[in-house]
């Protein structure tokens, strides 16, 4: 058995899913995949969390099955061996890749929720995920792991569900988003909602894809590191760039002259390459769940919080990363041994920046094959 | 005398203006301010090169007038006295503060410039002011000093006029453009260049509002630091962001809920105002001649054009600069020895990250003013 390849569920059967906002949905899909097998006392399973434009696709379930993002990860004989465990992925609350999101219909109008789809939080994701686990047959996690957003919902889950959650793995994210990080986050999403196609999130088809992908070309900037891309691009130059010469029309003036760097190629690159598989509005509210995170909220501190964890937990960080400061794991792992929580704590030295979590897999996977034994 | 304000000339009489790129412009106006004497040797001047955004006002002539962007630097009785010194600024060619830059009337046509305006470099704008100063009847330079892109111009007029200049006192810059840096740049030009009211760069009137505001927003995040916005703005909570409800509508679901952080409100207002007083397609150009910016152009390498430079050189950077991050003066500095040169290098430890050049007036007036005695 490879486990189950994207279904669907109906977490809240015929009840409402309340949100920390106040507000309800009235009921709410989560797309999911799982590897492996959940053994008879269901309690080995793994759930792994995505980050901000991830899925529940984290492995290929056969051969000629597509590559996951965490493919080097997961799998049979892999640091999360899926002999051993069973593995399951949702796409979070509010994602674009099968749960219930805002460009999914609303039942009260017929149509897409858009920007009256409920402002949903970190916590909201992981009650639903929790949902998830109990229609699974999931009596208590072995493990959560995840990086950024998903090291952000393994956190959550630790502290909301203290008994249900065994071992923690919160990869490159912190405590409470940062003003750094919100900030990042508001150009992102002020890119998307100045561009006219928005239209003030009632797009249809295609939608604000200019806006989209400056915005992921902002991220971009942010998801790696100075080192990497004078390593990688330095001052290359590159003739033509594509997208700026579809904008301008072959022959003007700014593109034909100066052409462009590689490293502007490459940004105009990965912004397309978004486009074609994200949503702007859900873009617009996982960046503002991922704002509104902050582990003490609904707790007196920051160290109540984390004190509700049982553990152990494995703090992994990288050493470029300029969105979440390696200082940030060094928090979480200093409030955890102040709980009196076992705690294990690496920074991984790599150029690779943020996105060093999706790439660096080798000593990610050491770490975790570790921490798992 | 206060010196000369806010003056324009013509320097290029009736002869064009060859530029890097091959080109060249059938006539240079710059606008330019003075403080202070020359004196009968000519041999007492200082120019200050402006950053990107910046003009030739540096500071104010009487208590009347407005202040300038290094008021606490230069003044009688500050580091940069002009009782002893003839203090000179210029708006940079292609800039929008007075010289001949894309929104000045191509004689051709009688219209804006705009994108037919010919690419032009950090060289360019530094041999535009050389006959700026032949003008002016300042026969040397007693030094060039100036931050960001007017720290490559301090660099190059060293490098490109060695006899002509004294002393030289780069500030948070670098030797080249970095791929990180001409990723940023082209951020800023894509918000810009994305926006429909750019028009190809043909825009008449208020031009690309929101692009170039979100331009701002974007450089805004790399001329701060993480810790600033931390220790300013935290997770502090503003009701709401009135550029956002300007664009969104009073009530519309996503600006009532959410409000903004802070760090949000903040950044739109630094994308406002930006756009009260700078020129979008200025910005696409300024900021391409900075990514084009490379010390060695013309040389066999970097370390054959800095030994041109007479010196000494006095490089200064800020601890938690982002954008042009402290190794990278150290690299000038480094350099600079190598050379022969005699080498002054400082890093002010200050969270004021980039900007604060234009901010650690104690620590750099202190430095400057030693190294000018």
């Amino acid at each position: 058995m490879k486990g189950e390849y994207r279904k669907i569920i109906n977490i809240t059967d015929r009840e409402s899913f309340p949100l920390d906002s106040g507000k309800e949905l009235p009921s709410v899909e989560l797309a999911y995949e799982t590897y492996g097998h959940l053994n008879e006392r269901g309690d080995n399973a793994i759930l792994i969390a995505h980050a901000l434009t991830g899925d529940a696709h984290v492995a290929s379930h056969n051969p000629q099955d597509s590559s996951g993002w965490w493919e080097g990860l997961v799998g049979e004989g892999k640091p999360i061996d899926t002999k051993k465990y069973f593995v399951v992925a949702s796409n979070v609350l509010g994602g674009c890749y099968g749960s219930t999101g805002p460009g999914s219909t609303n039942p009260d109008t017929g149509a897409p929720w858009g920007l009256d789809f409920p402002i949903f939080t970190v916590g909201d994701m992981v009650r639903a995920q929790y949902l998830l686990c109990q229609k699974l047959g999931i009596k208590r996690l072995s493990a959560v792991v995840g990086g950024s957003l998903g090291g952000m919902q393994a956190l959550a889950w630790a502290v909301t569900y203290p008994e249900y959650v065994g071992k923690v793995i919160p990869l490159a994210t912190g405590l409470a988003a940062t003003a750094q990080q919100i900030a990042l986050s508001e150009l992102g999403r002020w890119a998307i909602m100045t561009d006219p196609a928005w239209r003030g999130g009632n797009y249809q088809g295609p939608g604000p894809q200019r806006g989209l992908g400056l915005a992921r070309m902002i991220a971009m900037v942010s998801y790696k590191s100075p080192q990497l891309f004078a390593d990688r691009f330095g001052r290359g130059w590159q003739g033509e760039i594509k997208s700026r010469a579809e904008l301008l029309g072959a022959g003007s003036g700014w593109d034909s002259w100066p052409g462009g760097f590689q490293v502007e190629s490459y940004l105009h690159y990965q912004g397309q390459k978004l486009v074609q598989r994200f949503d702007a509005n859900t873009y617009l509210y996982l960046t503002r769940a991922m704002d509104l995170y902050d582990l003490a909220r609904g707790y007196g501190s920051l160290l109540e919080a984390v004190s509700r964890i049982g553990g152990p937990v494995l703090v992994v960080g990288l050493s470029s990363d300029v969105l979440y400061l390696p200082q940030e794991q060094a928090q979480i792992a200093n409030l955890c041994r102040k709980a009196g929580i076992e705690t294990h704590f690496e920074i991984i030295d790599s150029p690779a920046g943020h996105d060093g979590f999706l790439v660096e897999l080798e000593e990610i996977g050491a770490l975790i094959a570790d921490f798992l034994r």
